[in-house]
Parts: C-alpha cells; sequence; structure tokens
C-alpha cells in the first residue's frame, strides 16, 4: 500500500515536470531520487523470486554460508534502464516548445538523440548479456567477447555520427608524430578494448560483499564531481557533453547507492555479473560519448592496477586457483591473504614469484626444508591484507573504497595539473 | 571447426559488404542467411546449457513427456539483434560515400538513425523481458505491464521525431468527425494496446509444437509481401517505411525459420515467451514506425479471433483451468480438444455456455441425467479440433499455418479492395 501511495506521487511528479519547462538536470534528479527509492524498496522484495529461479550463492567467507540471492544487479540495472527511458524527451523539451523550424529547416538535435539512444541501446545490451551469463555461467573467452557485442551500437553511432579519430599527440612524441595523429580504426580498436576493461575490471576487484557497488559508487561519484566542473563552464561543447555525462551518472550513483545498502556486511543479496558489466559500461560510455574516455580511465587506478598485479596468475605465468578471494578465519572472524600452492613452478614463474616476495608483492608461506610451499594470491584484495594484517570484511570493503577516492585525488591531480606536461 | 570455415566466410563478405556501396536491402538479405544459419546451427549446440540452467520443460503431448529445453527463442533473438546491430550503417552509407553537407548544413537523416536506435531498443528490451520472464516466472498482471515498459523508447522516439497523431476518419464517420481527426494522447494509448495485444496474442496462441514460430513466420512473411509491394513504388516516403519494414521482416524470417526447423514437431526445442513477446514486438513496431499498424492489425485476424473467442475464460465468466490446450490421446497418438468443467456457473456464464453450445462455438459432454458436464475450452485450437476431430500434433499446426495464411489473404483483400468502402 504504501508502495502504491509512493507510485502515484512519483507519477503526479513526473506529469507536473512533463508539462512545465524546467532544467533537465532538475528532471534527472527527480527521477534518480525515485529510481533509488523504488530499488532501495524492490531489492528485499525481490529476493523470493531469485531464489525461486535457483539465482543464488553461499556467501563463503560467513561461519554459516548461507545461501543468498544473486545478480540483484539486474533489478537496479532496469529501474535504471526504466529511468533513462521516461528521461528520453526531456533534454529536447525546449525544441517541441518552440516552432522547430528556422528558415525551413528543422533544428531539433537529432543527433544528440541518436547519441542518447546508441548509448541506451549499448547500455542495455550488456546489461542483457552479463544477465545471460548470470543464468547460463558463459565460458571466459565468450564472456570477453559481449562487451565488444554490446558496444556496436555504440561504434556504429561514432561513426556516423562525427567519428572523430584523432588524437592529440603527448608532447614526448610530438617530433615524431606530430600534433595530432589520425589513428584512423585503431580508434575503434580503443574504444572496444576500453569497454572489455572497464566491464571485466570491476568483475575481477570483487568477492566481498560491498566491494563492487562500492567501489562504483565511487567512480560514478568522481566521474560526477569532473561533469559538474564543466557543466556550467564556457565551453559549450564540453559543457554538453558533461551534462550528457551527469544524465547517466545520476541515476547510476542512485541505485547503486540502494544495492550497496543491501549488499553491504553482512550481504543480504549478491550483485552478480550483471552489475558489474552495467557499471562498467555505463562509465565507458559517458566517456566515449563524452570523448573523455582518458579521464574515465584515470578514475580507474585501483581496478588496472589490480589488473596488472593480477596479470601472472590471469595469464598461468603463476598457478591460478579457481577462487582468489581471501579467506575467513573462522576463530577471529577476520578475512586473511588466501594462497597458491607452488609446486609445478615453470622457471619463468619460478622467478617472477621470488622477484614478487623479494619486493613486497606477495608473501611466501615455507616448508619445514625452507623450500617455499605457498604464495598469496596476486589480487589487490590480498595484497591489503599482506599490509594491514586480518581485516574484518567490511573494514577490507571500506580500505577498498578509500583506495578508490584516493585514486580518484590522484587521477584529478594527474587531468588537472600534471597534464600539462604532456599536451 | 566447420563452424570457424563458415565464420570467416561470412566475415569475408561483410567486410567486402562494407567496402562496397551496394543497395542495403542486399546487405540486409545477406546477414539474414547468416543469422539464419548460425540459429540453425547453434540451436541444438546451446540446448546443454539450458539443461543446466533448468529452463526446460515436460513435451505433454507426448506418450513420455520428455523434458525439452524451453526459451530457445533467446538464442534467435539475440542473433537477430546482433544481425541489426551490424547493419545499422549501411542503410546510411550512401551519406558518408559523399561529402554530407549542403550549403553547409548537414544532410545526413540523423532522424531515420534515430527511429531505427528507438525501434531496436524497443525491441531488445522486449526481448529482456521476456526472457525475464522465462527465468522468474513472472505474474500475469506485470506480464501485461512488461510491453508498455518495453515501448516506451518508441513512444519517446515517436514524439519527438514526427509526433503525428491525426487519423484518417472512415467514410460513416465523417458526419461526425470530420475527414481528419487528432485524436493527441489517445493515439499514444493505442501504440501501447498494440504494443500488448501483438505480444500477448501469440503468446496465447501456443503450447503445441511449431505453433508460436509457425505462425509468426507465416505473418512476417505477409508483412513482408506488403512491403515488397511499394519499395520500388513512386510514393517516396510509403518506398521508405516499407523498406524500413523489410530490413526487420527478412532477419526474422530467417531466424524464425531456423527455431522452427528445431520446434516442428517433434519439438527438440521450445521456443518459451521471450519468442512470442520478441516476435510480437518486431511486428508491432514496424507496424509503428512505417505507420501502417491497421495493416499489421489485419495479419493477425486468427490471433484476434482466438483472444475475443477466449474471453469468456479469459474474464472467468466460463471456468478456466490452468492449461487449456488440447489433450493427447495415447491410444490413438492424436490431439483432442481439452474441457473445462460446468459446475459452479454464473447464471451469466450458464447462459453463455449454453449459447456457444448452440452455435457450434463450443461443446458439451453430458452426465447420465442428461446435465451437461464439461465443455471443450475456448481456444482456436479446440475449436479447430471440434471441426475436424482428433488430428495428429503437427497437423494442427499445419492446420493454424494455414488459416493464418488464410487470414493473410482476406487481409489483404480488405485493404485493397474493401478499403474504398470505408476511405
Amino acid at each position: 500500500m504504501g508502495l502504491v501511495a509512493w507510485s502515484v506521487a512519483a507519477a503526479a511528479g513526473a506529469v507536473v515536470l512533463s508539462h512545465t519547462i524546467v532544467d533537465p538536470l532538475v528532471v534527472i534528479g527527480y527521477f534518480s531520487v525515485v529510481a533509488g527509492f523504488v530499488a532501495w524498496r524492490l531489492i528485499p522484495l525481490l529476493s523470493d523470486i531469485f531464489f525461486e529461479a535457483r539465482l543464488a550463492g553461499n556467501d563463503v567467507n560467513k561461519a554459516h554460508r548461507p545461501l543468498i540471492p544473486e545478480s540483484l544487479g539486474i533489478v537496479v540495472a532496469t529501474i535504471y534502464l526504466m529511468a533513462l527511458f521516461l528521461f528520453i524527451p526531456f533534454p529536447f523539451k525546449q525544441w517541441f516548445a518552440q516552432d522547430d523550424r528556422t528558415e525551413g529547416i528543422r533544428t531539433f538535435p537529432f543527433q544528440k538523440l541518436g547519441e542518447f539512444l546508441a548509448a541506451l541501446l549499448c547500455l542495455q545490451s550488456m546489461v542483457f548479456l552479463g544477465f545471460a551469463d548470470d543464468v547460463f555461467n558463459i565460458r571466459w573467452r565468450y564472456k570477453l567477447l559481449m562487451p565488444t557485442v554490446a558496444s556496436v551500437p555504440l561504434l556504429m553511432g561514432y561513426y556516423l555520427s562525427d567519428g572523430v579519430t584523432y588524437m592529440i599527440v603527448p608532447l614526448p612524441f610530438r617530433p615524431i608524430f606530430g600534433q595530432i595523429l589520425n589513428i584512423g580504426i585503431l580508434y575503434y580498436v580503443y574504444i572496444v578494448m576500453l569497454t572489455i576493461f572497464c566491464t571485466n575490471s570491476i568483475n575481477i576487484l570483487a568477492g566481498i560483499n560491498g566491494v563492487e557497488a562500492g567501489q562504483s559508487l565511487i567512480i560514478a561519484i568522481s566521474i560526477a564531481i569532473n561533469d559538474l566542473l564543466y557543466v556550467n563552464g564556457p565551453d559549450k561543447p564540453a559543457a554538453d557533453v558533461h551534462l550528457f555525462s551527469l544524465y547517466f551518472m545520476l541515476p547510476f550513483i542512485a541505485v547503486t547507492t540502494a544495492l550497496l545498502w543491501h549488499n553491504w556486511y553482512p550481504a543480504r543479496v549478491f550483485v552478480g555479473d550483471t552489475y558489474c558489466y552495467f557499471a562498467g559500461m555505463t562509465f565507458a560510455v559517458v566517456g566515449i560519448v563524452g570523448h573523455f574516455s582518458k579521464t574515465v580511465l584515470l578514475m580507474f587506478i585501483p581496478q588496472i592496477v589490480n589488473f596488472i598485479y593480477s596479470t601472472p596468475q590471469l595469464f598461468h605465468i603463476i598457478p591460478c586457483p579457481r577462487h582468489r578471494l581471501p579467506r575467513l578465519n573462522p576463530e577471529t572472524g577476520l578475512l586473511e591473504p588466501s594462497r597458491a600452492p607452488l609446486q609445478e613452478l615453470s622457471p619463468l614463474g619460478h622467478t617472477l614469484a621470488r622477484l614478487l616476495n623479494g619486493v613486497g608483492l606477495t608473501r611466501f608461506t615455507y616448508n619445514a626444508d625452507q623450500t617455499p610451499a605457498e604464495m598469496t594470491n596476486l589480487t589487490l584484495l590480498n595484497l591489503i591484507l599482506i599490509y594491514t594484517g586480518p581485516l574484518h570484511e567490511q573494514t577490507l570493503a571500506g580500505v577498498v573504497m578509500a583506495l578508490q577516492v584516493i585514486g580518484s585525488g590522484v587521477a584529478f591531480t594527474i587531468r588537472y595539473k600534471l597534464v600539462h606536461f604532456f599536451y
């Protein structure tokens, strides 16, 4: 009953907004609050149907390994998409309030609308494929292909709209390449790589309560802050693209907050691959459409570190156990680094493992004869635990979020202070 | 290995097409053949993962009720969407072959691109919601809402592009309303009702092997034939919208043929709600975007008959058992009409049931005391069986397809011969 009353109130608000010319930012702000609230209410109500559909998993870092519903990312992603669907007309309202023709030519910005629709199509494709992954457990090689498929509408839209494939060459390389370089088709390759990286890098810095939604929330807030630096600025094209970015970030922040509420320690729901893909693709899309993909990448410093740090295991130079999550010590109730066995190492793997241990990036345990037995798995979560000692699960999630905040600080510094050394 | 060779050949073909200016119809024809072939090969290969995801159901009209994979519609819908994603640039190639500006104004048809993207977004939303329905078994009242949500991008796109909400008034009503009537917001209500009808009406003329894909195939071919009457005609706007419709129909015909191959008696796969929603929405979308929704509705005569005929049970005036499918008689191997009990009838239900029995639209069975015991369920499938007598399952599916062909004949007659009596 409460939900019905709220729905009526929300609909009434939407009707009022649709009959007045208000700043689209106000509208998307309103939609975001409503979407966040609906997500916050719906997630617990829908848990049952996830159990019925057998979308549930054990929370392995709790003493009793409770079974909790999985893939709730699908709920927030659906609410998010609905909010943006309903928002479509608002940025364009000024064109139907006045006569739409200047000297017989329609001034309606169909190109902008096309970008908006292509971005939504791309996001929805990724959510859809992410959900298919949660239902079908798609194999890794196909998983890597999914963002490529999902980004096709965006690539097409990009190609069709302006298709700028120039890059500004950093200073050290200008003697070779000149100031501006047209990288042509490589630009599209870059876009695809970016979507693959953004979607999967959140998916591998994952596995403890709150960490996927937590890091995504910080990234989204950072991108939104960066957008706010431009939206009232003198550079009209820059203001436009950052406004576009805000339209996507504000509802994302709202629904992610709702999801984090239920996914925070002790989690009542899991977010699923769906959420990780959805989040990563949202960031990639705004970066690509807004032509600030390098800034978006700067917000991914912890994910980049985690990915590079993980590569020896991801490429099987060092043995990679199926799960590399920190392990619960049931006696202390704290998480400790998980470990990989050091038998059957190739000479290269042997050298690399010793090197990492020597510089403090992993920690060996030794057999009775002083030969190395195991090393900590190469993930950022385990690395944190090496230096902090065992942590409570929610503390570890908090540390990751704090690192993400520091990363954003570094990103802003590079973007606005150090950039002059390069461009 | 064979599949790899085929993929390489298909990709080579696509590259050749992308480097030459060819008629987009040739391109979509090529994409359709490839999509149909890929679907035909993939459906059996993917069956296992549907079992693993517990997306499977019993085929109740076989003696041993075998368990077969369900919701394979998701596979064909995904292949279909990928084909259309990749097709996006082709209708627009002529604009990037030449200089895109006429007196400084870009001539690129962003409005057309927007319509295309909105249509794809709408279709993908419906596929996504249909799949969610297959996974979660969503309740009826929410099911009815799903096409409404999915059609939002289309409504928005429609509103933003030209937003024509005029209708031409049929002759008998012109003294009252005049020749043209602006029905305003009612037009949008009509669009939503159309999507709800198209998606659900295929879903209720369902339940025997091959019938969902079979009827959809005939409808799609009928729409495509109607399109072909215009694409080379003198009316340029009509030619454009029917070309647009063909772009959506040709790959649909291809993937549906592939699905029907595996779903035909004895079915190796079920199509799922996903497919019914996907099919219905494809027809609704081309009708709406192409402004020939009344013609599309004319192609749905068997579905309209089935829906109206079902209403006494759908609205519970007459008892509605959970399953109304024809029943297998294991002794003959033939399907016979299923029946609903006639106890606990309201006076209205009693009168209606007697009336239907009197005019031959249902058939009673009687108790020993000559009071009515049961009546055949009110579905087109049962009605056919009343008149033909028991039929083999594949014969019944064939009869429905034949009725659909007759319906299309009637539709063309009304559309091109009788229309002059009304307009």
